[in-house]
């Protein structure tokens, strides 16, 4: 609406040369508490009124770039071609750069902060084939006070790209290789155990681990799972299997899950829960010592506490 | 986006011959606090980028297919034609089945798992017409790991829909007899009291009963209720009011809500918090003593607590 | 859908005679929790199947009218043309009205309650043209119970102006003067200190005064703050920084934030946590002392706590 104050700078429409898209996908650590979200998806109605806005999440913890890209990366592989908006930010104002990253033959472009956010996503599409940083501010919005980069930057960016503008019209060309990659932590053979970590805790307390059934198979099964901090862990046996229910026993379940990740889950009851796991926890599998099989083959009604072997 | 490893079989889409919809209202228990929801509205758009996605709620409890159902009971009557998805689903990965449930003339059709989630809404939409067995798996995608029902069957079928896949197509035909029914708890008649249970607690702390206005009459205005647990139940007297604004003394109101059922209510306050009442508690509603009613028609500040007569 | 007992008297929709809008731009304090947000989208989405529905926020703390009208002010210089519909609403049931507010030649209309919630984004946005009370129930929805306003009226009437009908036929005109003012607190100077209040802590604990950068230079930079409670009050140094990352040194800062208020913030720290500081709270800005600026251009590794001088 116009507004006394109000100042948008928009050239970019005006020259449309590049492919048009219909779609954008966003996601954000802004929570909805407040109208922030709601700011940025106004930019985009406004300057693009054509795009449809999909929203994946805007619940990433504050500042989290790690969990962003991993609810990126698992998404990806779903999404409708398109703009991916993605902004997780802490180094706003700093001199981390905005950039632009077209992928599969221009199907896909992602706008968002050069700090690994973008990262394992872009990879699972195929990788960056044209990147620029947003350095041609003609393309934002003038802030009224600090930039606020969700909506002045990527936001307006995202919906100019949406209009048909170029990637290449929106700043100066960069190499894929001097922007940051993302982190994602691998899990570690040591002994015959293998370190994981907790990628990601869901609503019903399922606990995706950063390996998937190869890493596995010479564990045998069941396996022990030591769970959490070194000096009170949660200790367990856990069972392979094929769906949740499969868990019902009360024992706990590792899953290849919706994702081909490996997930501890037990039946309509939280993992999380039951192991003291947050996301970012260690988790320790191991193979089963013969006192642990004796514990798994009889009956169990409830859950067993095991001693180390 | 093209993404390697992804699987996605899409048959249903070359031969429609159904009714298209334009609109999916979606309700689960997936919560917003990661990008679950967002990916099946990404394979929606993927799918049916025609479809307009209309988000019903997705904080159902974890599992609740009670609360569930209550929620798309009351929101039936309200919902535009086409496809509603609605997934709670404890179950999923056992023999549950998945289902659609055709309704109104082919106007609307409900899918989702063959749990009675669905059961309330279908009846107050006429009743279902046509169902049928989600057992085409031409019409679902290929996960690569345990099926994600929500977006591999529920979320892929509800997309071919739109796109005009007839209900037919998407596997076996059942008499609607053979679904499970829902389960929604009827007040019960005990000497002259009224035995409720609280349906639903709003925002604002107001709670439904399961009981309408007719279902009072005959315990006159005010009534004496009865809340909670029966060691240590709250006591209230609970006065007939026409609006929220008129339940301003400190007295707790009676009111028929927004969906036609008896609720209790504060003005600005929550009666829940004032009842210690939460969803799935028992109200017991019955006439007033002749002790109560002095209680009531004297001025009264602060609410009173009334000893059982 | 088709239901039995619903009534909707819709007449508004066969003779449209003023500008149809294509967004509705949605605030409530409803909360995501329940269908009651989906409900209002369902009866849009019925009525006016081609506007598109933008979300603002729905998390409004309850019956907050100051909180929904300052997240509307901020919000409004962003906003799409179209409909505004903002519901926060204590006196539901009450005398009083409800409104429609005509601004910027016709592009924009505000529905919702007259308790000020919208008075703050009307001035903004160039002030009231013409303003009707909602009046004609034949624009309104007919509930099964108590009114159900963000539903069967504001809902229902932000339909009808997608469709067409001018804001005339939606009941009798009222002079702007008659409407509700909003309350917006100003910051007062005492002596040469500056009381200011917090509007609004967002999810990262930025603390938004109100108060502009002119009302603070004549106290110099850095400032003394005094935050919250007059007994146990938390007393900092606040620096002036242009950007988060400026605030690094775990010194207060002081920004001009995204819409060109004052905020307190730290980097990548929440500075309601910091300070504690919560929406409302009172904080003073005062001149530093020469013991203060002492303080601080000594090397600070953490906060340094100051005693009033």
């Amino acid at each position: 609406m116009p507004v006394a104050g109000r100042v948008a700078v928009i050239v970019g429409s005006v020259r449309p040369m590049g492919r048009r898209h219909d779609t954008v996908t966003f996601l954000s650590d802004f929570g909805t508490r407040d109208e922030t979200v709601g700011v940025v998806k106004a930019v985009l109605r406004d300057l693009a009124p054509h795009a449809h806005v999909l929203d994946l999440t805007h619940e990433v913890p504050p500042f989290d770039v790690r969990a962003g890209s991993l609810a990126l990366a698992r998404a990806v592989g779903y999404l409708p071609e398109g703009v991916v908006l993605a902004v997780v930010d802490p180094g706003v104002g700093t001199a981390r750069r905005a950039v632009a990253i077209e992928v599969a033959g221009g199907g896909g472009v992602f706008v968002g902060p050069d700090n690994g956010l973008l990262a394992p996503a872009v990879a699972m599409a195929g990788g960056a084939e044209r990147c620029v940083l947003l350095t041609d501010t003609g393309f934002h919005l003038e802030a009224p006070g600090v930039t606020f980069a969700g909506r002045d930057v990527f936001g307006s960016v995202a919906a100019h790209l949406c209009n048909g503008v170029d990637i290449d019209e929106l700043g100066e060309s960069i190499e894929a290789e001097l922007l940051l990659p993302g982190v994602v932590p691998l899990p570690r053979d040591q002994g015959d155990t293998l370190v994981c970590e907790v990628l990601w805790v869901d609503r019903f307390g399922n606990c995706q681990l950063n390996a998937g059934p190869d890493d596995v198979v010479a564990l045998g099964d069941p396996v022990r799972v030591t769970a959490g901090d070194a000096h009170a862990p949660v200790v367990r046996v856990a069972v392979r299997v094929a769906t949740y229910a499969d868990a019902a026993s009360g024992a706990v379940g590792m899953i290849v899950d919706g994702s081909g990740m490996l997930s501890l889950v037990l039946d309509r009851r939280s993992a999380a829960d039951e192991l003291s796991l947050s996301t970012g926890d260690q988790v320790v599998l191991a193979p089963l010592g013969d006192d642990d099989r004796d514990g798994v083959t009889s009956p169990v009604a409830s859950p067993v506490t095991l001693r180390r072997s």
